[in-house]
C-alpha cells in the first residue's frame, strides 16, 4: 500500500510502498477515505515549533520517531479485523479516534488518553492516515459514521473535539454568558457547538469583521471586533458590568490572554486552547480574590467524539471541506497549508 | 453592650457602649465567647493592602464602610432569636458562618455565599464579633458546636475553612501525591484535612525544618525544605519523575507559584490560596498542553464548614489557641498581630 | 388586602380582607398579578390525598394549617421591600420561588430547599399567591421577568421547574435515547426542555394520540402510543434491543412503572415524578446486575428556577394559559379543575 | 500448563494440561500465584442460580461457554509481554482487573468495563486464574502489587471491589449516617473502606452479634442486632428521629430490602448489592416525595481498582485468607465453599 511519508524533518514526504500491515487479537485495519491536513501536522514536517522565548521545541526530543505516516484525522472503511474484534463489520464507514494512550496512566485510566502520560497518538508517534490504510490498534477506537460523510467527518475527530471538550470545559449554564475568543476554524465550531451543548448567551470576539459575520450567522448572540474596540469592556458592557461566566480563548496568546482574563466575572472559568505562543503575567492574588479556573484543554477524549458525532448526525454542527488532495499532492497540502492558501479544511483522499 | 470598633482607619480602636440590637425574623442575637483575632483584621484597621506594583489597595473602595465593629471568627451563644427561627434554642453554643452573600446572585444560588458579588460578611462589611453580641441575620448561618470548644473552634469559620476548600478543590484520589506549599497555620491545618478526607500521599513544602517536623507529626508523609533544595526537584523524585496531582500553594507569592506549577504532573490541579501579592509569568501553552487546572479558593461554603464541624468533632483536626485577650485588650491583640509576637491564634474573649 | 383562604378543608374558600404584612429585613410584599391553580392546590382544599392502600394522607398530619391562603405559583410586582433587600426595587415584576426551607438542614445547605427537612412553602405551610399580595420572607426567593409574561411564568415555579428537574437528573447525553412517559402537561413541557437542553433523541410514551401529535410537534423524535401497542417492545425497537439511557416516568403508577423499568439499557437511569399512587414489585437482584439507578424528582431547587426563566426568556419552552379567573371565583377555580373541565393552566388574576 | 476446568455444569471440573497462549501487542501471560475461590464460582460450576419465583437462571443464556477455565481474582507474576506492552518488566509482581468489556459501549467509554454491555470478563466469559497461566488482553487490566501479598490481594479485584464502588455509591459526606446491611465478607470489608474513605458514622446492621463485634473492631460506630431489635427504629434512634443519608444493603433480600428503604433520610441514596433474589414492593409515590435514590452497585472500574489497591498499601484494609488449595484441589476448594465450611476467603496457589 502506498503511505506518504516523513523520513527526515524539513525534507518533502515521500510517497512509499509499504507492507500492509495484518490486524491481529482487537485491532482494525481501516482503508483511508479521508484523511485531514492539520497545522500540527506543519509542526511534525517542520521538526518542532517555536517554543517561549524563541526556544525551538523539537517534536523528537518529545518523543517522536521518524520515519513517520502523518495524518491524525482519518475516516475510512474496514478492510479487515483482528480476531477479538466485535460490533464492527468489514466494509462499515468509520470515524478513527486518534488519540490513543498507553492505558494505565490516571488519564488513561479515566478514559482520558488525549492527556496520556505517554501518548500513543495515530500520525504523531506510530504509522497514521496519510496512507491507503492505517492499522488502529483496537476497534475501541472508532465510532461508527451511519451516514456522515467522512470528508467532513475526519476533522471532528481533531479540532472538532477540541472545540468541544473546551465548550464542555465552560461549563456555561442557561442564561450564563460565554465569550469565544477567536473565530477561526476552531472558534467557529465552538459557536456551533455551545449553541447546540449550552443555553448560554454566546458573544465571540475576533478582530475580523467577515468572521464575526460568519459567527452570527452560526448562531452567536453578540460580537465584539476587539480590533475597533475594548473587548473587555465589550464584554462588560454586555454584561451588566459583571463580566462573563466563562471564557474560551483560542487564541491564548501573550495579547488575548490577559483581556480574556479580565472579561471573568467572579468565579468565571478561562480555558485555554491557543498554542501559539506567549506569556501572561498573572496577578496572583487575583486567582483567590476572585475566585478564578484557568484550564488548559487539549483535544479531547473517546466519549466525547461519541457525542461528538452524535451532535453532527443531528446536523448541529458543519464542518466544511475547501480543498481536496490525492496522497500523490501530500506535500502540496501541506505547502499550501503553510503558506495560509488554504482557508477552511483540507483533506487528502487517498 | 460593649463593642471594639474601628472608627477610623489606622486610630485604636474604640471600646464603645452600643445598643443591643433586637433580632426580627430569623434574626439570631448571638452572645460573643470568642472572637478569633486574624490578619485580615490588620488589613481592615490598616483600611487596605498591598496590592501589585506596591498600589495600597484601600478596603473603602471595596465596599468597607466605618465606623465598623471587625471580628469574623465567632463562637458564642445564643442570646435571642427573632420569630421565624426555628431548629436553635436560647443557651444553644454556636459557631457563626460569616460569609454571608446578598443572596441571588450566581454564586449564592449554588450556596456559595463566600464568593458573592456583592458580599454581607460579619466583621467586614456589617458589624461582627469584637463585641459582647452580634446580630447574625439568619439562623441558616450557625452551626452547632456540640461540645466543641469555643475558642478551638472560632477559627474554624475562616482559616480552617480556607483550608478545607483548599484541600477539596484539589481533589486529591488514593495514591496521589498532593503537595502542600507553606507550613504555617493554615498549611497544618490542611495537612490534617488532607489526612481526614484523602488518601493520598502528602507532601510538606516549607523552608523551616520546625514547621516542617510539625506538619509531619500532624500526618505529613513526606518534607522537603525549599530553603535547602530544589523543592520541584524534590516532588519529582518522590512521583517517578511525573509530578504531583495536586498542588495546594497558600503562599502563593511570586517566589512559590513558578514552582509549584513546575511540580505538576500533566492533567494537575494548582490550588492558589496565598494573597502576599507578586505575579506569576505564565508560559501561555503550558496551560492546554499539560492540561493544568489553576484554580483560587477564597474561604469556604456553609455546607463545607458544617462538614469541617463535624471532622472537629471526630477529632480530626487540632486548632491551638496561644493567646486570650479581653474585649479592652483588642488593640494589643491587634498590635502583637501586627508585630508577629503572635504563634498560632489568638482570641479575644468579651 | 383581599385573600381567598382555606378555612376549613372541603368548604368553600372564603374571600377574606386580612391585613397587609409590613415587611421586615430582606422580606418583600408582592402584588400578586398571576397565581396559577395546581393540582395540589386541590389536595390541601380536600385536606389530603388518596396515598398506598386506600389510606387518606392527611395533609394536616404533615405539618399544615389552616386557615391558610393557598398559592405557590405566584408572579407579581414589588410593592414594598425591607430594609436589607438588595438587587430589586419596587415595581419590578418578579417570579417568586415557593419552596422555602428552613435553612440549614442537609437540602437546604446544598441549595435544594425544595427538599427540605422542614418546609416552609408558600401556599402551603405558609400564606401563598390567591391573595392581592403575598409576604415573601427574603429577595433570595424571587427571580426577575425581565419582560416574561406573568400569566405564563407562574406555571414555571412548580409544573415546568419539576420537568426541569426531572430532565436534569435523566442526564442524557447527545445521542442517548430519553423516553418521557406521560404527554400531559409536564411530559410536553419535558419534551421542550430535553430538546433545549440535551441532544438526546426524544421518545414520548401515551395512550392518547393527539396528545402524542402535540409532543411531536413540539420536539419529540419518536412516539408510542402504549394504548395500542407493547411500550417496552416499541422503545426496544428503537434502541437497537439495548433499551434507553434514560426513562422519565409522568404518571409512575403501578401500570406504568414496571414498563418504564424495562425499557432501561444498562446503567441505565428512571427517574419517577408521578404521585398517583400505585407500587411495583421490584425484583431484587436485578438493580445491581444491570446497574439500574431509580431516583425521585419532586419540584425543583432554585438555581434551577433561574435556568428556566433563562430557558424561558429565549423562547425555547411554551407554557400556555388556557383559563383566568378573579380572586373572587377561586372556587369555581378549583371546582373546574377538580371536574376535569380545565385543558392547560389555569391562573387566577387578583 | 495445567488448569482446572468446568467441562460441563454439576460435573467435577478437570485438569488439564492445555497449551500455553503466546501474547500479543499488548496481550500480558501472567504466572498465577493466587486465584481467589468466590461464590459466582460456584454458580458457573452449576451453571446457574435461582431466581426470581424459583426460576434457574443458566449462566449458559447469559453468553457463558463450557469448557471454561473459571477464577476471576487472580494475583501472580508477569511471565511474558505482547510487543506493544509498555511500564512493565517480566517478573514483575501484579492484580489482575477481569472485569473486562469489548470497549465501545457506553459503559465502556467511561471507563466502566464492569457493567458492559457484551462483558468479556475473565474466568466468566474468557479462561480465569484456575490455571498456571492467563493471558490477559492488555497490560491496561494491571496494577502492580508493589510488595502487597497475593493471597491478600487477590480478592480485591471482586469483593473489595464490589464494596468499594458501593461505599463510594453512598456518597456520604462528613457528619453524615452510612449504615452497612450485613457484616459478612464484603459488609466487613465496607466499613473499613468507608473508615477511610468518608467521616461518617457508620452503623452496622446484622443479626450475628460476633459479625458486629468484628465490624466494631474494624471501625463501625454503632451497631444494630436486627434480630433483636427493630433496626428501622434502631437508625431512626442514632439520627434524632430523621432516617440515614445513606445505606449500602448487601444482603438486598426480601427481608432486607424493605427496611433498608425506610433507614433513609429525605434525599437519601440506598446502594444495593447482594444478589440473594427476592422483591420488593415499592410505593412509588414515596420515591418523588421523599426524593429517595436507588442504584445498583456490581463489582467496580478500573480506575477505582487502582485506588483501592493504594489504600491496602497504606494498610487501611485487611483482607484475610483462610485457607490455602492447590490447583489439584479445586474441586475440593469448591465443595467446601458450597458447604459452607470456609470462613473467610480460600485461594488457590497453582
Amino acid at each position: 500500500m502506498k503511505a506518504a511519508r516523513i523520513i527526515k524533518t524539513k525534507e518533502p514526504l515521500e510517497i512509499k510502498d509499504v507492507g500492509v500491515p495484518k490486524p491481529k487479537n482487537d485491532q482494525v485495519l481501516v482503508r483511508v477515505e479521508s484523511a485531514g491536513v492539520c497545522h500540527s501536522d506543519l509542526h511534525l514536517w517542520e521538526g518542532g515549533y517555536a517554543g517561549p522565548q524563541g526556544v525551538f521545541m523539537k517534536v523528537e526530543d518529545r518523543g517522536v520517531k521518524f520515519p513517520l505516516t502523518p495524518g491524525h484525522e482519518i475516516a475510512g472503511t474496514i478492510e479487515e479485523m483482528g480476531e477479538s474484534v466485535t460490533g464492527f463489520s468489514k466494509g462499515e464507514k468509520v470515524l478513527v479516534y486518534p488519540w490513543i494512550g498507553e492505558g494505565t496512566c490516571p488519564a488513561c485510566r479515566v478514559g482520558e488518553e488525549n492527556v496520556c502520560d505517554a501518548p500513543r497518538s495515530l500520525g504523531i508517534y506510530q504509522d497514521g492516515g496519510y496512507s491507503e490504510m492505517v492499522l488502529v490498534p483496537s476497534h475501541k477506537y472508532l465510532v461508527k459514521l451511519q451516514g456522515l460523510d467522512p470528508n467532513s467527518a475526519a476533522s471532528l475527530a481533531c479540532s472538532g473535539l477540541t472545540a468541544y471538550t473546551a465548550v464542555k470545559k465552560a461549563g456555561a449554564q442557561p442564561g450564563d454568558t460565554l465569550v469565544i475568543v477567536g473565530a477561526g476554524g476552531l472558534g467557529l465550531m465552538a459557536v456551533q457547538i455551545a449553541k447546540s451543548i449550552t443555553n448560554a448567551r454566546i458573544a465571540i470576539v475576533d478582530i475580523d469583521d467577515k468572521k464575526l459575520a460568519e459567527a452570527k450567522r452560526l448562531g452567536a448572540h453578540e460580537v465584539i471586533n476587539s480590533g475597533a474596540s475594548d473587548s473587555v469592556k465589550g464584554v462588560k458592557d454586555i454584561t451588566n458590568n459583571f463580566g462573563a461566566e466563562a471564557v474560551i480563548d483560542f487564541v491564548n496568546n501573550a495579547k488575548t490572554a490577559p483581556n480574556s482574563l479580565n472579561m471573568l466575572r467572579k468565579r468565571g472559568r478561562l480555558v485555554m486552547v491557543g498554542l501559539f505562543g506567549g506569556s501572561l503575567e498573572l496577578n496572583l492574588p487575583l486567582i483567590p480574590l476572585r475566585a478564578f479556573t484557568l484550564t488548559g484543554a487539549y483535544t479531547g477524549k473517546f466519549a466525547d467524539l461519541v457525542e461528538l458525532v452524535a451532535l453532527a448526525r443531528m446536523d448541529k454542527i458543519q464542518s466544511v471541506v475547501s480543498r481536496k488532495f490525492t496522497l500523490d499532492q501530500a506535500n502540496s497540502a501541506l505547502e499550501e497549508l503553510k503558506s495560509g492558501k488554504i482557508i477552511g479544511r483540507a483533506v487528502i483522499n487517498p
